[in-house]
């Protein structure tokens, strides 16, 4: 039921948020350097960025940017810019790490690799439609426990590997504010599918996804007014794996939650982003209704069609809320429709 | 939105299957020793029962179960006689164990409490209608991800901890018989709610729950015609978990999974189990479906209730398919009955 992945089917996409990433690369050599790695730079970045030698990698800079989307509502600076190499890959797989992380270490103290962990979340199945205590069955050492209905044991394909985070964690900024020195200690040795019809928050900071299974359902649709370079001053990634989720759960594929670790160094003033008014922390009062009551036509069968029905809902039915939400109704329009032209070239 | 729990409002209750607890009971002392202790004897056991001494516990017999309970279609042997304890503990919160398990120690070595750590979970609100990629979010050290819904953070009361198992794990008797000397020593240090509508195979050999809240929503029904004394030659703790989860859906309660983890020693030959055809492992097609289907009307308002209702239903839809299941459901009427006549002694 398992099945291996090529190097040679894997893009690694990071978003270079700092100019100098140095010490970023350097903390990945020993994984990244066997990957093709496609780097875009923030459009807001004005230095150059510095990049160690001996990586096969591309840059996107904002030029390049505009030469391959031309005019377009989508907003590809802080964070969303990783979404232009998702556009942009030709490959099944892609992974994307935020640049203030580095590969954590095991509970022993071992050096971990992200890669290939993702991997292994994405070439085993993932069963949303029944819980297992033991986490992931397919692990080493694992199985299913007593119980488990075995016509549910060949589960679906896993197309989502969401992983987590040693040191700071991923809060919003009010936790981040209320809680500035609580550093996230515990390695939890485990990576459990997400059941059917939960809905999750899932994170961009570390990430490995099937690319031809998705396609344009990782959409950089969510926009704040009030957005920076801050991951809690974001919610591109929170909106866009709601939108997965449902897509997911529609098609039959899986989402898993748990191991990798990254080790995240992060920083910054939350108290600043407060001022902001968390303006992400308010929409998701009506952001997470609405996709828990999401039910998408059995006519609709694939990715995309999914994200166009989706912006459809969410014009109608979160558009009266806030103009934000309309505005994310556009992008994800406008971003299926790119992924379609880019990938036909 | 934590409280604390009492030693006084606890109950231990195990099912002694065997007559020997000597060991059983030295490697609980530390932790038993403060509690209560129901012990009940499987009325299929003839020899007298070993006991250290020092622990403050009652004993009850196939005589007692005869003289409290009268005449009933409820087989009480084997794992099946614990329930006996929870229908006579007048506490609100049960633990129950299986007696080859002991307390086991945690990642670097340390003797955990699984009494504590039960009752941890069990004070500490669960978050049934929306995922915590960091698990769960009252433990020390953890808290809600970014993008978790404020709305949604207060949670619902969590009646039921479901422990894990090191050592020998929780499997069926075919998985039993194909990895007979595969060992679990992962020690996942983690708790997480287990998500609404999502349905798991609830293990009875690490339990922690309010007795007040589920009542008689813990049911020995399901008893299988080839029923024996290995754990994966019984499902009666699967099927009471399916009732417990429907339960906690409908009344808005929560479930957690995780830690704590007992040792656990188990043995036997799972081949010769298998030679009863894997009864259980047939049933599961069958009871998953029904269970994922299940909804109970709005009245229904209290956990007696709701097991009369599924008694109800599962006699109309699973009764055709076989036997066992009418059994079942002639238990379950049984066993409320039961409950409102002892509980109002």
């Amino acid at each position: 039921m398992s099945f291996e992945i090529e190097d040679s089917e894997i893009d690694i996409v990071i978003a270079a948020l700092r100019s100098d990433l140095t010490s970023f690369f350097e903390g990945w050599r020993a994984i990244f350097s066997r990957f093709h790695i496609i780097i875009i730079k923030d459009p807001d970045l004005q230095a150059d960025l510095h990049i160690p030698p001996g990586f096969d990698h591309k840059i996107y800079t904002k030029s390049d940017i505009q030469s391959i989307i031309g005019s377009t509502k989508i907003n590809f600076s802080g964070h969303s810019c990783r979404y232009l190499g998702y556009l942009v890959s030709s490959k099944k797989y892609i992974i994307s790490v935020d640049d203030d992380c580095l590969p954590a270490q095991d509970i022993n103290g071992n050096p971990i690799d992200p890669v290939a962990q993702h991997m292994a979340n994405l070439s085993t199945p993932a069963t949303p439609f029944f819980f297992n205590t033991l986490y992931d069955p397919f692990r080493p050492g694992a199985d299913f426990v007593r119980g488990y209905p075995f016509s549910l044991r060949s589960g679906v394909e896993c197309v989502l590997s969401c992983g987590l985070w040693l040191n700071v964690a991923d809060y919003d900024s009010p936790t981040q504010a209320v809680k500035p020195h609580e550093r996230n200690t515990r390695y939890v040795d485990a990576v459990l599918t997400v059941p059917m019809r939960a809905m999750l928050p899932m994170s961009g900071i570390n990430l490995g996804f099937n690319r031809h299974a998705l396609g344009p359902a990782l959409v950089p649709a969510l926009r704040l007014r009030g957005e920076g370079k801050h991951r809690w001053e974001t919610m591109e990634d929170i909106w866009c794996g709601m939108c997965v989720k449902v897509v997911c759960d529609h098609l039959g594929l899986g989402v898993k939650t748990g191991i990798p670790y990254v080790w995240r160094s992060g920083g910054g003033n939350a108290w600043e982003s407060l001022k902001r008014e968390s303006e992400g922390v308010k929409l998701m009062e009506d952001i997470v209704p609405f996709f828990h009551a999401v039910k998408l036509p059995r006519t609709v069968t694939t990715a995309e069609d999914c994200v166009l029905q989706m912006a459809r809902m969410v014009r109608e039915q979160l558009g009266k809320v806030d103009e934000v939400f309309v505005q994310a109704a556009d992008a994800m329009d406008e971003w299926v429709r790119l992924w379609k032209v880019i990938s036909s070239r």
